[in-house]
């Protein structure tokens, strides 16, 4: 089974739409088996390109190490080879990120992502040292993963331009939402050809791709993902009348169900809410949050009608 | 004189590359006149289509009343409605934005642009009114700026939405450098072509014009016209190739020339250095800031250098 | 008149409370004339130590420099030297500060108070060559404000080192609201006695002056002056139980007057409508503020009742 | 043995001294075990209160688990119930925050500590919720403990005023640094003596427990435990000349030991170059930090000597 799923190759670089995998659990500690594998096969079945699991959208930070672990066996199982799979290994301490890498590479996992330690604030040169140690122990291929509303710390353009140069760091994940930055790194690594820069924001892919860009991790790509495969090969194409219709597709589901509720984790509960409407998988969320009740749900549901994704009833 | 320079006419919406001038100044009271005469003729030269005086490139803020009256006057001369002559208002005082609106209107510009008041963050609802009461004293039609760094708050989508249905406000420029925020201005305001979305970072014109915004208000524009008409040009003839070579070019300008020094006002430096480089306009910068001095401006001249912008020596 | 208004000598270092005054306003462009000779009359018969116009409780930078000139005039006519009068010049010109700096002195103001340019966050080196070049123009001592929530820019402790070293400098005014940055500024300039330390927020009143700080900028000593005063004696007399109980009524008003409704304009919103409701002065706001309308008023009121600071009806 | 360390009792409201225990390492998965009793005995020795191990300044999220449940193990041993043992069970998943606990309750500890969250931002309601589910399954008293330049978000008053009504909740620890929201606590919570409130800032110990808090968790007492509990008992006796003294040597020690180096993990790396200077312990940091270089640990001694705290060589 193993060797199965080490059959996949990570692409150098790694291209196309690599879904942040939401993580389906019935409770605290339990996870939605069956809606995970019925997560897993809808996802696949929109021709994504990697799936990426236990990062922001996965909740990682809200789940046991022991969850964590049953997760990246069944989805590695699950998955079975048919595409790369990314397993999230931030954490604030750097023991337990080296531990859940060798579950990934236990379970046949491709690669690892990683964002800075979400703690303490780190500067640059501290960063780029916590990184090089890192390295030293890690068994798979890492992503960096530039999150800063969450972790604090930036992955500034010249630390990624450095890290590049390490042997087995071989791409980064943007969801800062800035644009600059995203082309700083472009223009910095445009001698890097191997190194995949991918996006986090998918209201950004479109222009990620059309401008050099390697792709996307698209969060609606849980619940919609030949959407943003059909975008990413339209803007591969430079098919723009198409990719502007696709774009505006996307900037309607983000208004739609990302913005519903008063809190931060309005993105996160829309998505679990939509996969729950389409029947996917449960909706529970792990603490601090808790699911949409009644009428956010509702509200939900419509606008899915609304966009077409769900029958109206 | 006034005459001639009303005949140029504001267009619906407003489109193409609108530089954010500097203010060319020998000390702190005292117009660089001949400098600006050449500064506009220089931005002229290069296909401009529009310029837009006393925003933050322009240092607006930091300047006397009489200072930005006289700026008014010679520059809506010079430019005798060759183009459309866009002027910020923005203050923290009603009174005194009405009063250089009319100034503007008097001197004969098109069209004046308002950030909110900068010193007291106000809300939405606050914000909407506040413009409101502005636009019912207005002479001229008004376009919104947004740049919540320096001005606290934010024009949110739906205040922009709400905005665009009152009468005499004809567009907003962007300056937040976050492009999901552009986009869901976009995606709210598709029925209303006639509102002008323009963007500040110059790093993002390409993206913005090639997927359906209006133009950019390029700061590099005022040394290097040419350069960002090129890229909106081949933006509208979705011409990919020309617009990666132009937007790396765009990108080594932004990472050589504005970001050199320790502080944040290194693009006013960056900007107001490489024109004195030039021989267009002196360097001087109004209070709290102070030209490069001999060390940064070596660094600028040996960047221009190798951009191949002045000769080497 | 001005002669005897002049007579009013700026003790070293200034002591005592020295309240924020709101400027009471009948509309955008018109001051309370009656209400601010009420208003002034109101504060001093409280045994306050000075009296600070054109600060951010008297939205300064919402006002038009015409009206600033009248309320300088209208104030120190008022006042006629009974304490000293301290005049805001905070403005992102330096022109402009100046101009009120002079127009200050000619009406017998006896210092001016000046927070970093506030559109431009300018950094250290730059404040304080900003500060050098600026008191080599002002006719009047002057005091530092410390307002980083507003101006962006902090006057970090070195800096207020140095330039408590520079002639005419005479004390900082701190409404960071942080103790640690003020502690650290009365252990840094304990060799400098003359130079006053004042607090912004009365909530640290009482500490501020049992640790050895000279004062308070009390926006509440606007409707309630001889409580802010009784606690400054009382901390001077290092009275405990007495400072327990007025510190306790000190954080009853905060609670109950400047925390009614949404916005962060609640303070200033709340001290308005205190005013009125205790028939000083009218509540009008500048903008882009509105007054509290009847529900919040209500709200205001009863509280004034339940603090007993208005009788109940 | 652990009948023997639960002799302890927690008193209520727990007062004083209670120091934040750094977590003495050689290195990254090696607790310095003859360090750490050498530290719990200078602690002790000096007088203290009580002892918070596993907290910001212990580097907890940093340490793996395996590590911190041996820290609480041989902590809760060498401690032996001299003092109460307050464990920090601060964790992004809430079943590792609860075995945290569990394992403190085994070793004996008297209480657990909790922060919010810090990966993902909650609201109120979500933190309240979060909270109250958490103590249906905490098997020792608990501490809230306010921290929002780490965890992002805040325990607002009205929070912490619902949860003081909430059994087993016995009271806070404020690191925010800011003295207005810790008087508003005070205020809200008049009427529950039995709710400790403490500060974390021993810049701040002065005047909390001169206004009517209860104590504080000074970082200082890792090295010099005698002088916060001497000015703990100066300013309960409200002896203002020998707190002003006790006081201006804790601001000295803020100045001389936590701002050397550039990055804000100074005040970690100080205190810990500290106690090995003083041969307490080793200085070995956890990822992502690492002890300060010779340059830095020459300042920390230097300041030492000046400060009277080692002799001079």
């Amino acid at each position: 089974m193993k060797m199965a799923s080490n059959s996949s190759v990570l692409p150098k670089p790694l291209q196309g739409i690599i879904p942040p995998m939401i993580t389906p659990l019935l409770d605290r500690e339990t996870l939605d088996v069956a809606g995970l594998e019925r997560l897993i096969e809808h996802i696949l079945g929109g021709g994504v390109h990697g799936l990426f699991i236990l990062g922001t959208t996965g909740e990682a930070p809200s789940l046991s190490y022991r969850l964590r672990h049953e997760l990246i066996d069944r989805a590695c199982e699950q998955v079975n080879g048919r595409v790369p799979v990314l397993v999230g290994i931030t954490d604030t301490c750097f023991t337990e990120s080296i531990n859940i890498a060798n579950k990934a590479r236990d379970a046949g996992a491709q690669a690892v992502v990683l964002a800075p330690p979400y703690y303490f604030p780190a500067g640059q040169a501290e960063l780029l040292e916590y990184i090089e140690h890192l390295m030293s122990e890690l068994p798979l291929p890492l992503f960096l993963y530039n999150m800063p509303s969450l972790t604090k710390a930036v992955f500034e353009p010249q630390t990624v331009r450095a890290a590049a140069d390490i042997d087995g760091i071989v791409g980064l994940k943007d969801s800062s939402g800035n644009m600059v930055y995203f082309h700083q790194l472009q223009s910095l690594l445009k001698n890097h050809p191997d190194f995949a820069l991918l996006i986090g924001r998918e209201e950004l892919l479109a222009e990620t791709v059309l401008l050099g860009g390697h792709g996307g991790v698209s969060g609606g790509a849980n619940f919609y993902p030949k959407l943003y495969v059909d975008l990413y090969n339209a803007a591969c194409a430079r098919d723009l009348p198409r990719i502007e219709t696709l774009h505006e597709k996307v900037m309607q589901i983000s208004s739609a169900i990302y913005h519903v509720g008063r809190y931060e984790s309005s993105y996160l509960k829309g998505l679990k809410c939509t996969l729950s409407c389409l029947g996917v998988c449960s909706d529970f969320l792990a603490e601090p949050f808790h699911r949409f009740r009644s009428t956010e749900r509702d509200v939900i549901r419509r606008h899915l009608e609304e966009l077409g994704i769900v029958k109206k009833q």
